[in-house]
């Protein structure tokens, strides 16, 4: 690969000229500066990044840790992040948690040791105290972790309020809601600080049932439904499940079970996401998180810490979420 | 952040005993080692790993370049090399390519400019000649580029047979293919020209139409069926997707039109991703590429290059796959 000392030579100029053409810094005549361009082109000079990033002590990598990197919530907020990094001219290191906390802390420890300018933490199995030991930028996605560290997430209070209401609206009186993990300090719980709330206020009869699973596949959901649910899901008349994926596995159960959907059972889902857009039987009625404007939000709040040393102020940044009639309610 | 110095001066050391120690090199007393142990691990201190890699000319960073992150096939795909990459010591920068060129080509330069150790290359909208400048390891999914670049794929010929064959089998005798785009040299195509030849050798009536198609979604493959194959579907008994989002599409469409599927018509996709192992209604019948293997391949593959610099053959690697028998023929 071409060095800099290359191009000096072929141009007939001193290193420190085809710096400051690089780094567009000092006077430099068109000639001169045509002749080193000529030269970068000729040899196909790539500037070192990695020498620039200890230089300037900024290596424009952003690590982003998610607990699934297959899951739909997680590559589709990949997807996003990625964009916008790449926009902000930040190039993203992907980390698969998967939920073991060891993985987790092995991570943190190489995005360190790389010289990252800031995390994005999707993932959650670890403590709080290694987090906040970290002196790097940091955003998370659904978790408060520390008021010096800013969270983004949906609305999960309004998604649980919106969802509960809209089975309320058609007339179910014997509700269940199958919640994420709750063992975990996660936003992703108000929806079901909501659903209860909501339940209450209308004097509603209500079940929340823990869906503490790591692996959200059809096959441990399925599992899950047959291991807690069997010979109950008959008592209920609509269910919120905090997933698509719940729903979906619970709305196939319930068919293959001979239960009528909507008619005897209504199935509202939450996240709208890659793999819920895309299913057309049935059409999910569920709660969207828009993706992209998460993504962005995480992006835009990390590197707004990177690029501004001095922030007092780190805000949390909560985003609006919208109810999607499909056809199981 | 602790640096090398403060660690020294804890320890009551030089920063040459503490590099000695930090990479196990010449002799060190026990009571030093541990002495500079004790100051590391009070301090936090963390090797900087930038430094290193200039040191060394090596980052332990692997590019990943994709046409689409949020797609369910490279979403798996990056999984698996995440998690292979991870045991070997590697990091993975993605980058999203969307299938366009300039964008594909600016990844490139920053990668190497980054000094990413290798390239894995998943995206093909760049021309050939734009590969061959790089002197970098490179290994690319589904596409030859030159001899000296080694690819990993499925084995698509195979893929394309077994679907063709199970389709004949299954009696049907006006068979339609929907390809991949065929403007791109991908060995993805081999799936059509075994389709073509394994109906010409049991002399059975044929049709091929191209599915080209920048976005593989519901949307875009639904409005691809009714501008080419409204009134046409009825013609056929038989039909082989190139992959399970057109074939999951073409059976919604089916459905909706009141063709019954498998009896009047019977589809056969390719992949088996996330996406397809989820879904329960249909359960697709199709072709799996072991997206675990394959990752695991590609991962293997560029590392082999990274650490023999000398290796004369660059071996390609073909993955087998697999029949798996659904609802749908």
């Amino acid at each position: 690969m071409a060095s800099i000392k290359d191009v000096a030579k072929l141009a007939g100029v001193s290193v420190t000229t085809v710096s400051r053409v690089l780094n567009n810094r000092g006077y430099i005549g068109n000639e001169t500066r045509q002749k080193v361009e000529m030269a970068i082109k000729e040899l196909d000079y790539q500037p070192n990044q990695i020498a620039r990033a200890l230089l300037k002590n900024q290596s424009n990598l952003i690590g982003m840790i998610v607990p699934d990197l297959s899951h739909p919530l997680f590559s589709e907020l990949i997807h996003w992040v990625e964009a916008f990094a790449n926009e902000k001219n930040y190039k993203l290191l992907v980390c698969n948690s998967l939920q073991e906390s060891e993985k987790e802390s092995n991570y943190i420890s190489m995005l360190r040791q790389n010289r990252v300018d800031g995390i994005i933490m999707c993932s959650h199995s670890l403590e709080v105290e290694e987090y906040l030991k970290l002196s790097l930028p940091i955003v998370s996605f659904d978790r408060i972790i520390s008021p010096s560290i800013p969270y983004v997430a949906s609305d999960n209070y309004k998604g649980g309020e919106l969802a509960t209401t809209h089975l309320l609206e058609k007339n179910c009186n014997k509700i269940l809601h199958i919640s994420g993990p709750l063992q975990y300090d996660l936003l992703a719980n108000r929806r079901t600080d909501a659903f209860q709330l909501t339940c209450m206020k209308k004097d509603v009869q209500f079940t929340i049932l823990e869906g503490a699973h790591v692996k959200a596949d059809f096959q441990s959901n399925w599992e899950f439904i047959e291991r807690e649910l069997a010979n109950q899901l008959t008592k209920f008349d609509g269910v919120f499940c905090s997933n698509d994926i719940m729903a979906y596995t619970l709305y196939v159960y319930a068919i293959q079970h001979g239960i009528q959907i909507p008619e005897q059972l209504k199935i509202i889902g939450y996240d709208y996401h890659n793999f819920t857009r895309m299913l057309q039987q049935p059409r999910l009625t569920t709660v969207k998180q828009p993706l992209d404007r998460i993504g962005k939000a995480l992006c835009s709040s990390l590197i707004d810490q990177i690029e501004n040393e001095k922030i007092d102020d780190k805000n949390n940044i909560v985003i609006d979420v919208e109810l999607i009639r499909g056809d199981t309610t």
